[in-house]
C-alpha cells in the first residue's frame, strides 16, 4: 500500500495486458509525431539548441511513468515554462553561451529538487496561493510576450528586448531588413495553420467525416506544415538564400550532464526555479485532474509533485530543460486512447528513435515554420473570456488579473507572478478584515431572524442581536471591538447583546482576547454578553479555556432560545418591550 | 459634522464648564507629578538626554487634545516605543552623538507623518495584522530586554549588547567593577517600589483607608522614591562619590527643530518608523477603547491615527521623541477624574512649568532610581498568563508567540515583530487552505443533517451531501477539487452531489472557476452537482455570471429540500435507496 503510494507504476503494471499495450502504442505514435516540432520549437523559445527539446522528451517521460499518478498526462517542454526558463537563465548569461546552458541545467535540477522535496513534505497546498486570476493573467501576458518574441523569426530579423514595448520598438526599427523568403514562409505557415484551425474541421465534417477524426486531422496541421515547408526549403535550397533553418542536429543519445555546484549561481536561480516549479505544477495538476475526472480516476497532487520532480531531475541529468505536463499533448494522448503512463514511456522510445536515426530529415526545417506553430499555439492561450468573466464576477479579482498582466508585460515574468500573488493575498486579507455583520431581528411569528435594515422585523431596544458573517481571527478581531463599541454608544437602553455565530467557523487567540475584552467592557457598561448558535468545534475550544464561565451572559443553542429566555421579566430591568416596524 | 470628525475638540470644548475644568485640573496635577520621572526615564531608555522626555510631554499632549478622540488617553513617551526608538536610531548612530538625535527626530517625524497619512487614508485596519499573540510575545520580550538594559544602571557599570545574551555576558564580565553606592541606591529603590506595590495597598486598606485612595497612594511610590533618593544624593553629595545623576537639565522652552532631508537616512529609518507607528497605535487604541467603554464613550480608530500622528509631528518639531498613549498614565488620568482632553493640555502646561522653573531640583536625581522605576514598570508588562492561556487555546497561536519572543530576544525588536506577523499570516493561510468539510446524512425522522462519521444518520449511495465549513477562495479552492475527485472515485454509485453551503460567506473567482471545473468533471462522470443553503449575497454574485444556469444540477433552499426532491424516482436511474446505519 505504502510502496504503491510512492511508486504509482505498481498500480497498473502488474495487470498490464496486450489490449492496453495496443491502445497505448497507438497513442504513443501519434504523440511522438506531434512532439517533434513542439520539442524543437520550445527549446528554441527558451534560447536553447533544438536537440535540447528532444532530450527533454525522453528521460522525463520514463520517470513520470514510474512516479506520476495521472494515467494520461504527457510531460515535456511547454511554452510558458520555456519562456520562464529563458527569462531566468537570460538574466545570468547570453543565450547560446555555455554558461547559459549550464544555468538552464541547474535551473532544471533545482526545479526538480524543489518539486520532489515539496512532494515528500506534502507541501502541494503551496501551489494554491497562485490564484486563478493570477494564473490566467500570467498566462495571457506570457502568451503575448511569446508571440511578440517569435515575430523576429517570421520577419527574418534579429531583435531583443526585455519587455513587449522594447521588443516592439526593436522590430519596428528592423522593418527595412525584413527577409522576404522568410516572411513568405512564416506568414504562409501561419495562414495555413489558422485556416486548418478555423476551416478544416468544419469542412471535413461537412464532407461527412466523423467529428473525432476531423478534429484529429486538424491537430496534424502543424506536422503537415513542418513536412511541406521542410521539403520546399530542401528542394529549392532556400537555406542558401538566407532562410534560417534548424540545421544539423547531433545524432545520438542525450549526454549525461551533472549540475554545477556554484552556490552563487544556485541562489541567483532559486526564485526562478521556485516559480517555474509552482507554475508548472499548477498547470500540470489542472490538466491531469481534468483528464482523470473524465474516467473517474484521480490523481494525488503531492505524489504528482514527486512525479514532476523526478521528471525534471531526469531532464537535468540528460542535457534537457524544465518540463511539465502540457495541455495540448495530454489531450491528444487521452483522445488517442492512452490507458496508462506506458504510452508516455513508448513516446520516449519514439523520440529516442528520432534522435538516433531521423535528425538529418529535420535539418532543412525552417525556423519560421516553428515560430508560426508557436504563435498559433500560444495565441490560443490568451484568455479574454476569463478577463471579462472576472470583471463581471468580482472587481477585486479583476484588479489582480490586470496588475499581473501589466507587471508581467512591463517588468517580466517573475515580477508579474510575485506582484499578482502579493496583491491577491493583500486583497483577501483586506476583505476578511472587514467582515460583514448585521443587527438582526425576529420575523414576526417565526423562529427566523433577519437583518433589521433589509426586513420588517421585531426588535427590542434592550436586547440587541448581532450576526457575524465571518470567522473571527486577528485581522478582523479589532473590527468586532469597534463595531460593538459603536453599537453600545448608539443603543443607550441596551441590557443584553447576543452574538449569533452560525457562520463563525473558527475563533483564533486574538479573537478570543477580543471577546474577553468585549465581555469585560460590556460588563463595565452594565450589559450582558450572550452567545448563540456556536458551532461544536468552536465551542469545544472556548470550553477548554473556560470562556463560557467568564462570560457575564449565557450560551444559547439558538438565537430564538436566547430571545425567548431574555425577554422574560427577570432578565430585564427597565422599560417596556417595544415592537419596532 | 464633518469638521467635528477631523477636530474632535469641537465635540466637547463648546460645552466646557467650570465643574469639568476642576475635575480636569485635579487629574492634570496628579498626572504631571507622575509624568516627570517617567519622561526622564524613557528618554534615558531611548538613549536620549533626559530633557527630551519632558519636551515630548508638552506639544504632543496639546495636539492630541485637539485631534484625538479619546477623552482620557494620556500620550507621551512609553517604555516599548522608547526601546524601539533606541534600537532603530542605534543602528544608524552612536547614542549621545548629534547624528543620533537627528535620527530620533527624523524617526519621530516619519512616524507622525505615517500615522497621519494612514488616518487620512483610513488605513487603521492595517494595525489588525499585528495579532494578539504577536503583540503579547513582543511586549513580553521587550520588557525582558528593557529590564536587562537597565541592570547596568543599577550596578553602576557600563555594558552594551545587541541582544539579551550579549548584554548578559557583558554584565557578568563587569561584576568586579560594580559601584557599591549605586548598587545600594538602585536595589534600595527596587525593594521599596516592590514593597509599595505588594504591601502598601493592603496595609493602607487594613488601616481603614478606602481602596481608591490606597491604590492612588500606591501609585505615588515612584514619586516618593524620586524625592527621597534625590534628597539623599544631594545631602550626602553622592554625585561626587561616583553616583550617576541626571545632572543639569537646560531650563527653558523646547527648541524648535526641523527634520532633515537626507533621503538615504529616510529610507534607513522607514521600516523602523512604520513598526513604531503600528505598535504605538495598537497599544494606544486598546487602552483608549478600554477606558472609553467604561463610560460608554467610543473612539474612532482612524481619527486616533490622526491624533497620534499630530502628536508625533508635534514632538518632531519640538526636540522630542516618538510618543503614544501610555497604559499606566492613562489609567491614572482616568481614575483621577479627567473628563476631557483638556486635562492633557493642562498636564502639558504643568510639564512646561517644570522645565521653566524646577529643573535644578532634578539635577541630583540618581540614574539608578530611574532605572529601578523602569524595571518595576516593565516587569509588570511580562504576560505569562497570555502565554499559558494561548498554549491551552491554540498550539498554532502559541507557536507565533514563541517565535516572536525568541526572535525579538535574539535578533532584536524589528526582526521579532516582522517574524511574528509573517508567521501569523502564514499559519492563517495554511489553516484556511485546508478547510473542514464533512459528508453529511439525515438524522432519521428530522430535517437535520450531521457528519456521517460522528452520528447515526441515513445515507443513500446515489446521493452524496458534502457540507463545506469555510469560505471558498483561492488557497482552498483546489482543495475542494481534490476532495470531490476523491469522493467521486470512492463512491462509484453516486449520481448526485449536493454541496451544502451554509457556512460559505464568500466565493472568489478562483473558487468559482473551481466550481465550474467540478461541475464539468462531474457532468463528464455522469453526476449532477446541486447547491443547497447558499447565502443571499453569495447567490447574487453567482447569478451575475449565470452560474446556476451552467450547473448540471439545481439550487435548493435547504439540504432537506434537495434530498427530498432528488430521492423521487425520476431523478435516480439505478439501484434501490439503502438506509445505512
Amino acid at each position: 500500500m505504502n510502496i504503491k503510494r510512492f511508486f504509482p507504476i505498481l498500480e497498473w503494471l502488474p495487470s498490464y495486458c496486450l489490449t492496453t499495450f495496443n491502445q497505448d502504442l497507438l497513442a504513443a505514435v501519434i504523440v511522438t509525431v506531434m512532439l517533434i516540432p513542439q520539442s524543437l520549437a520550445y527549446a528554441m523559445l527558451a534560447g536553447l539548441p533544438p536537440e535540447v527539446g528532444l532530450y527533454a522528451s525522453i528521460a522525463p517521460l520514463i520517470l513520470y511513468a514510474v512516479f506520476g499518478t495521472s494515467r494520461t498526462l504527457s510531460v515535456g517542454p511547454v511554452a510558458v515554462i520555456a519562456l520562464m526558463t529563458g527569462a531566468t537563465a537570460g538574466a545570468i548569461a547570453l543565450p547560446g553561451s555555455s554558461e547559459y546552458i549550464t544555468s538552464v541545467l541547474l535551473l532544471t535540477f533545482l526545479s526538480g529538487a524543489m518539486l520532489t522535496l515539496m512532494g515528500l513534505l506534502r507541501l502541494g497546498f503551496l501551489a494554491n496561493f497562485l490564484s486563478h486570476p493570477v494564473i490566467s493573467g500570467f498566462i495571457t501576458a506570457s502568451a503575448v510576450i511569446i508571440a511578440f518574441s517569435q515575430l523576429k523569426h517570421l520577419l527574418g530579423v534579429s531583435a531583443s528586448g526585455h519587455n513587449v514595448l522594447s521588443l516592439f520598438s526593436d522590430l519596428v526599427q528592423q522593418i527595412p531588413n525584413v527577409h522576404l523568403i522568410t516572411l513568405a514562409m512564416g506568414t504562409g505557415t501561419l495562414i495555413f495553420l489558422y485556416a486548418a484551425r478555423w476551416w478544416l474541421k468544419p469542412m471535413l465534417s461537412g464532407l461527412g467525416i466523423p467529428a473525432g477524426l476531423a478534429s484529429g486531422l486538424g491537430r496534424l496541421a502543424p506536422i503537415i506544415a513542418v513536412i511541406v515547408t521542410t521539403w520546399i526549403c530542401g528542394h529549392f535550397a532556400l537555406a542558401d538564400a538566407g532562410l534560417a533553418v534548424v540545421g544539423q542536429i547531433p545524432a545520438g543519445m542525450p549526454p549525461l550532464t551533472l549540475p554545477g555546484f556554484d552556490t552563487a549561481l544556485w541562489s541567483q536561480l532559486a526564485v526562478g526555479a521556485l516559480l517555474i516549479s509552482i507554475v508548472g505544477f499548477v498547470e500540470s495538476v489542472s490538466v491531469g485532474q481534468t483528464l482523470a475526472a473524465k474516467r473517474r480516476q484521480r490523481i494525488d497532487p503531492n505524489q504528482e509533485l514527486i512525479g514532476l520532480g523526478s521528471a525534471n531531475l531526469g531532464a537535468a541529468f540528460s542535457a534537457g530543460m524544465p518540463v511539465t505536463g502540457g495541455f495540448s499533448r495530454s489531450v491528444v494522448n487521452f483522445d488517442a486512447g492512452a490507458q496508462t503512463p506506458a504510452a508516455g514511456a513508448m513516446t520516449a522510445l519514439g523520440i529516442m528513435a528520432v534522435i538516433l536515426w531521423f535528425t538529418p530529415l529535420l535539418s532543412n526545417l525552417p525556423i519560421a515554420t516553428l515560430a508560426a506553430t508557436i504563435i498559433v499555439a500560444v495565441l490560443s492561450l490568451i484568455d479574454l473570456h476569463a478577463i471579462t468573466h472576472t470583471w463581471r464576477y468580482s472587481r477585486t479579482d479583476f484588479s489582480a488579473i490586470l496588475v499581473t498582466i501589466l507587471i508581467t508585460l512591463l517588468q517580466g515574468v517573475e515580477a508579474g507572478i510575485m506582484a499578482g500573488v502579493g496583491l491577491s493575498l493583500a486583497l483577501h486579507l483586506y476583505r476578511t478584515s472587514l467582515p460583514h455583520s448585521a443587527v438582526i431581528g425576529r420575523i414576526a411569528g417565526t423562529e427566523h431572524f433577519r437583518n433589521v435594515e433589509r426586513h420588517q422585523v421585531e426588535t427590542d431596544p434592550r436586547i440587541l442581536i448581532l450576526r457575524i458573517d465571518e470567522s473571527l481571527y486577528f485581522p478582523n478581531s479589532r473590527y468586532l471591538e469597534d463595531r460593538i463599541s459603536e453599537l453600545t454608544a448608539l443603543h443607550p437602553q441596551m441590557q443584553h447583546l447576543i452574538l449569533s455565530c452560525q457562520a463563525v467557523n473558527h475563533i483564533d487567540t486574538s479573537a478570543l482576547d477580543s471577546l474577553e475584552v468585549i465581555s469585560q467592557r460590556l460588563r463595565d457598561a452594565g450589559i450582558a454578553l450572550h452567545l448563540a448558535e456556536v458551532k461544536g468545534p468552536v465551542m469545544d475550544r472556548l470550553k477548554a479555556v473556560d470562556f463560557p464561565q467568564q462570560l457575564n451572559g449565557r450560551v444559547f443553542m439558538s438565537t430564538y432560545d436566547a430571545c425567548k429566555t431574555l425577554k422574560k421579566d427577570s432578565y430585564l430591568t427597565a422599560a417596556e418591550s417595544v415592537e419596532n416596524p
